[in-house]
């Protein structure tokens, strides 16, 4: 049963390191994917983790992605800086972006990071996590390919649309979330039908549009928003702001784009960064982490409840001495593309969802 | 069965008017309330138009609220704006902000105000849909009081909560959105309660936290946010972002402030502009809009589906020239006020949260 390899996280990203190097990653873009993807594995957000290394080897194999290009930073406005990815994957992106936009939000109180023309693999959390870790107010939007309809309709049009946002703690890591604007993920609806389990409720409609459990039916359906009209009106939020607002594609625009069907869409990012001391007129970091503090206590007395980003840093606390499994076809499958092998674009078709 | 009044908009603004007079309103907030509650009553929103004449006349009566507070307005950041409103109701507040903040979005991309000590009844959308026909891109936040539960408790904490969003769309009105966090509006509750009809699913637990349909039970135990956990996370960063970062209060905070039980909340409010213009490398407004433009087609050519905002515009378009009905009732009440004669208080406990 318990078939998986355990491996350390130091072992993660060396694993990562040497097979971007064998595809042909620049030593910049391998440093930024494999931290981020040895940072999801450490939190066990394993979606973000190892199982995405084929995604990208995949985009660049397929010359959708670029293994090399060096992004390009400029500033746009006082409060605005942009950073072009030039096709190349997103993790680079941000890390070039992120000091930047620190910078601008503690100088201006508020500012944007827009990032273009990136791919798209990667979770959200990172990159407000970092900005909060650093006493600022963190807000994200990424755009995907089609799969979920909109409100009343059947036809997939938008994407899995994350957003992320995080708050300061001081000391402990901040409070965070990155969540779809779809009901179900991709991913969860296609480990249903290779399990041959029903879907939730309410989560996806078959190609006629009736409600249906069925993972079949729904992968040629369409996904729904989470929580009807209000989701799908995030979703489409996020269209509208990772799209036209940085002149980059909607999620549809990035599915005609990936004719190879890679699974890693192509597009813009937003994130918006808020310094609390200048957003209030008695800007005192401790007290209005404080005052944060006493809402969280408020929700903790109550049984049942957790704050988001709870179960990503217990365990962090876990993997950082333990190290992390990894299911032993996965395993395999990175072992070959270590040593040069081809990824099986069919085992990974619209996973890229999975958030 | 029809027993209602019908009067027209330039009649809406003058009796809104005559009973802030009467109550002994400052010119300024006459106009600004007056203006905000007729643009409701043109837009069908009626939860946010006369009907919420008795709020503020009963906030100022019971001393909650100041009828003639002079908003103050200072810069704390070259990107940020403030109004303290003292303890004044929101309008004047939000009329006096608006300006400052669309100026310095436009001059460096991206900015904020932060709206502090605001009585709030009133609707987000008027702000929004003002910076957007302006040509930019905003989102406004604002929180309540304790009324829903967080995501796996029972007790209510968070406020209803709504989040704002609004895009340009040149000659035509914004599309513009305005949602609670709360799965139900508190009013559509005490509607419910009154006809003696169920609620729907999934909106409310009782004391005990069990799932109930019966609005008596749902009015002593707790409102649940919309889509669960992820609706939950908004309420949640709508809290942190117009409490602790504006150095406001939190929802269960402003409920412990309204010992005359108003159901007029005090506290802060967050609104963030972005121009296009600056957070596009190519930026060009006009393609910018037609970009959405091609979205929102894709959206409306499937059955069944509108986009947000499109019913206000229609109502819009038909009480410029029919008016409005008014409820009996609630015109006999408005009467009485524009008498001078004191609103009933327990007649509107609660209806606060109705958005």
């Amino acid at each position: 049963m318990s078939d998986d390899v355990r491996i350390s996280l130091r072992e993660v990203h060396a694993l990562v390191t040497e097979i971007l190097v064998a595809n042909g990653f620049s030593a910049a873009h391998v440093s930024a994917i494999a931290d981020t993807v040895t940072a999801a594995e450490r939190d066990e957000c394993r979606h973000h983790g190892l199982f995405r290394v084929p995604f990208y080897v995949n985009g660049v194999r397929t010359g959708q992605a670029s293994p090399d290009a060096e992004p390009v930073v400029t500033q746009l406005a006082p409060a605005v800086v942009r950073v072009d990815a030039k096709y190349g994957f997103s993790p680079l992106a941000v890390e070039r972006g992120l000091g930047p936009v620190a910078e601008l939000a503690r100088k201006q109180g508020i500012a944007a990071l827009a990032i273009n023309n990136a791919l798209n693999v990667a979770a959200l959390w990172p990159e407000v996590e970092w900005l909060a870790s650093r006493g600022l107010v963190a807000l994200a939007f990424v755009a995907a390919a089609p799969y979920v309809a909109p409100a009343g309709g059947i036809t997939p049009l938008f994407g899995t649309n994350p957003m992320a946002f995080a708050w300061p703690r001081g000391d402990n890591p901040p409070l965070a979330f990155d969540q779809a604007s779809s009901a179900c993920a991709r991913g969860e609806m296609q480990l249903r039908l290779r399990d041959g389990r029903l879907l939730p409720e309410n989560a996806a409609i078959d190609s006629e549009g009736n409600p249906t459990r069925d993972p079949a039916a729904a992968l040629t359906g369409a996904q729904l928003p989470f929580g009807g009209a209000k989701g799908s009106n995030i979703a489409l939020m996020i269209e509208l702001v990772t799209g036209p607002l940085l002149g980059d594609l909607l999620s549809y625009e990035a599915g005609e784009r990936d004719t190879a069907h890679t699974g890693a869409p192509c597009g813009g990012e937003l994130i918006i960064a808020l310094d609390p001391l200048k957003l209030s007129a008695t800007g005192d970091l401790a007290s209005q982490i404080a005052h944060g503090e006493r809402l969280f206590a408020k929700i903790l007395e109550q049984d049942g409840t957790r704050l988001p980003s709870d179960r990503r840093y217990s365990a962090r606390q876990r993997t950082v001495t333990d190290g992390v499994t990894v299911a032993r076809p996965l395993f395999k499958t990175l072992e070959a593309l270590r040593g040069g092998a081809t990824p099986q674009i069919h085992d990974y078709e619209g996973d890229h969802a999975l958030r």
